[in-house]
């Protein structure tokens, strides 16, 4: 069933917890894939209902980023999420989630400034706020994020966890392509041959995790060799970094359950990627 | 009943909104006087259970002001909540409130850089962080605030709105002392010297209330009668200003409903007081 009012969702939540419902919320931002798929399919496991919402959210998008071009089709979530049987879709309108004269903010003042945060100022602030926002009017339970997006996932766990709200957040595994590209919706504006050469951030991710398996502790080696297979295939790497899963600090020595993080450009296109040790 | 753990007075919640009661909510520093009082009954009459807290936020108080020196009094307070018979009294520490490593907070990029925002920077930042995290603590239904702190009232009413909260903010009238003085903890630093300069505070605003009602519409002509009453009485006034209640924006031709506010030191003591026209 499709929401778009944000009183009606705010109701039929506070119906359902009345009547003693456990509610799972699935958070995103539309063009929906297999890994949204798969954190709806948790979720419904997990809850007696599960609401995903689909929310372009202006405010994480800094002003050279890619807000009007993000991929949007309605019509195909709708119908992916009818056949993924979740129970209801929320999709609110910017101008009532953001009206005239709308001002507060969420704001960390650790884990931001680091890794996409450095390179995309105020995305935090906005993913944060939006999810605030969310979670007052789904009144969530458990809410499912992809580890795709890593330190997403870390830092709305540290704001629920600072703030006192009443969610548990479960960070659900990144999906893959067959051929190993992590999936994203920015895929979509990837050219067959920027395809191509965007498959080298896996590998070099898959390169890196095997060396250490192998024994390599040292970051620089692996870093190093991850660079080796990046560097002719992507345009831009804007960081790989190999840190602590907890608090994102790099680590000098790396361990088991330490985490591989990368943004590069491929072409126009941004893609992160991650894999853990 | 005192509830000095988080978790416990979530559960205390919890349960209490499954078994279908309205709570409602009064936050407090504690030292508690009749303004709190008032706003005791207030929610005793609208609610199914009354929960007040008491905790001096370490985060509203700027590094040279009064945080150490605020008055405490925990057993006189719990006599009086007793005495009105509130269900339950939040009584938090600190360190679980802002455990090493706390990092987020809530901000509003209007309202609050002006009036006692203006001389009190970051003071609302903590307001709004403290009030965020009390509500998704103790679920209340409605929550409220005297109209004595008037811009922290219209404050956290516009966070509510903004993060779209499920909390009614209710403004209960300012209570003052029989002589005139606007309830406040901080009417315990005055000597009985400074407490007869203060008089001059609620004097002028009175005064000025007068002179509206006799036809005065000029806020300059108001604001000067208020100064020559107040100038050789208070040490320092930091601001008077004749604003829209809603918004807080200076009016240029004084209207019924517009709220005139005062901020001024009496000793080192710093004053707050206002009047609705």
């Amino acid at each position: 069933m499709l929401i778009t009012d944000i009183n009606q969702m705010k109701q039929i939540s506070k119906n359902l917890k009345k009547e003693g419902k456990t509610i799972g919320f699935v958070p995103t931002m539309g063009y929906l894939h297999k890994g949204h798929i798969s954190l709806m399919e948790c979720s419904k496991k997990d809850n007696d209902i599960t609401i995903v919402s689909i929310f372009v959210n202006p405010t994480q998008f800094g002003p050279n980023e890619d807000l009007d071009k993000y991929p949007r089709d309605l019509e195909r979530d709708l119908k992916i999420c009818k056949e993924v049987a979740v129970d209801y879709v929320f999709h609110p309108k910017a101008e009532d989630m953001y009206p005239e004269g709308y001002s507060t903010y969420v704001v960390m003042e650790t884990l931001t400034d680091k890794l996409c945060g450095k390179f995309r100022p105020g995305h935090f602030k906005g993913v944060l706020t939006v999810v605030n926002k969310l979670f007052n009017i789904v009144k969530p339970d458990k809410a499912y994020f992809g580890k795709k997006d890593y330190q997403q996932y870390i830092v709305i766990k540290k704001m629920v966890e600072d703030l006192n709200m009443d969610v548990d957040i479960i960070g659900c595994p990144l999906i893959r392509e067959k051929d190993g590209l992590a999936m994203s919706s920015r895929n979509k504006y990837l050219s067959q041959e920027e395809r191509e050469r965007a498959l080298s951030i896996s590998k070099a991710l898959f390169k890196a995790k095997d060396l250490f398996e192998k024994g390599e502790t040292n970051p620089k080696n692996l870093i190093k060799e991850m660079k080796k297979i990046m560097e002719n295939n992507v345009d831009e790497i804007q960081y790989i970094e190999i840190v602590n899963p907890k608090n994102l600090e790099p680590k000098e020595k790396v361990e088991k359950g330490d985490i591989i993080l990368v943004a590069a450009f491929v072409g126009s296109t941004r893609l992160i990627d991650n894999i853990e040790l």
